[in-house]
């Protein structure tokens, strides 16, 4: 299958309110439907759980920003992300002529995770991905499908298991970057990486190593973006071309921090 | 691909306790895992819809069997049929080594419905199916992918439809018989058709259309099965090879009333 090396895929994961709300959403398809070549759509959908959950009158519990995940909240986002928020775009997509498909770990045993082991902290029913099966996205998308992944994976022993939509992106380029040249977009609230993040339009243009390197020693990177980037480089050295951090609504433009080797 | 038409091609509905209660739905998928040949699953879920909606606070509202989906209601089958109910059954079919692939109408594009007119019955956002691309079914059936269906369409205008569980099997086994020789299995709490509705024991094996109409005149045959059978002498007349109803646990022998014309 080495002859799709040359072709590009880009991968695009959104979350928060942009797929949670119908106009933002209609806006964000549309941007990705411009995007050229074949491409797979990663979203979250934590909001909605939260809300879903506090209507049942399930308390969500967060440990660094991370949803810990008993029982009942497994359940809720397994309706949520897989079902609600899942369908909800893959139905926006079909409008506009995109043939998109939906699909969660389990399906077509696509994506295999392991419950992640308690140490200090125990997340409940997360699972840390251990097997991408990657022929199986590759043969749909030269097929003209586009995968909408929802941030689930399942165990291969009936359980499903919450996994971050950040994690399935980055899991899913990695064994993609095998048949495709892979552009991996992970879209957040502003324009890009910012040198001064009192200006939205201060945005790094461009980001290596030695750059950021630079850049956090310069306090200039800090907090949540560093493990963010940390991990945009280990997909790179996984094969991944380029990672691209930027706002929803230029997925579909050359805007945005570009991050490669 | 009328090369395939000889093969045999099983759809089983189920619906209602069984695939909502972690025992029964075990039970169920090891007893589907055992037909032999091609094989689809369709399921219900509306017990677990009622039960999430009542925990939002969100009434449940029936006419006639059939439910009132509002906006509200269709968020709730939207998450409870395409997410948990859907999810569950393709992770435990994984589980045991069954391909399972979740889908919903708007998945591939693969069904499509129209929101039913409002006539004397507001019934809300529920699709009446228009139609359905069995190439997509069958493509991915000859893979040895199970097609797991949740009850859902779309109107390919971006918006999710809840449609009846036994019509999403009715209208995929009827597209399916110009490829295949379908049999369409609908699961109910009995063993069968019964001569004695007293006599869980007394199961009718075999329906023809003459025998169907001596046992209404008789008043053997009555109430909501008539509508139920009426549908499947369709279904006959559209091309399907047989329908059985039958009990879930029966799936995998030859039990049930078998009808044929």
């Amino acid at each position: 299958m080495n002859i799709n090396k040359m072709k590009k895929l880009t991968i695009v994961k959104v979350g928060g309110k942009i797929v949670e709300e119908p106009g933002s959403l209609r806006k964000l398809l549309n941007d990705f439907s411009k995007i050229k070549g074949y491409k797979i759509l990663v979203h979250g959908g934590g909001r909605s759980a939260t809300a879903i959950a506090e209507r049942m009158g399930i308390e969500s519990k967060m440990v660094n920003g991370r949803r810990i995940t008993d029982l009942e909240m497994l359940k809720v986002v397994t309706m949520v992300y897989g079902g609600l928020v899942n369908k909800q775009i893959v139905a926006g997509l079909q409008a506009i002529g995109v043939n998109g498909l939906g699909l969660s770990g389990c399906d077509l045993n696509y994506m295999r995770s392991e419950k992640r082991p308690v140490t200090d902290i125990d997340y409940g029913y997360v699972g840390d991905v251990k097997e991408v099966k990657a022929e199986i996205l590759v043969d749909l998308i030269l097929k003209g499908v586009v995968p909408v992944l929802a941030p689930l994976t399942h165990d291969n022993s009936g359980n499903m298991l919450n996994t971050n939509a950040d994690t399935i992106a980055c899991e899913a380029a990695k064994a993609l970057s095998v048949f495709f040249e892979v552009t991996l977009m992970y879209c957040f609230e502003k324009k890009g990486v910012l040198l001064n993040e009192n200006d939205d339009e201060s945005v790094i243009s461009k980001l290596t190593p030695s750059l950021f390197n630079q850049y956090v020693s310069e306090s200039i990177i800090q907090g949540g973006m560093i493990p963010k980037l940390e991990n945009s480089f280990d997909a790179l050295k996984a094969g991944v071309k380029q990672v691209v951090i930027t706002r929803a609504d230029l997925i579909h433009t050359l805007g945005g921090t570009w991050i490669e080797l």
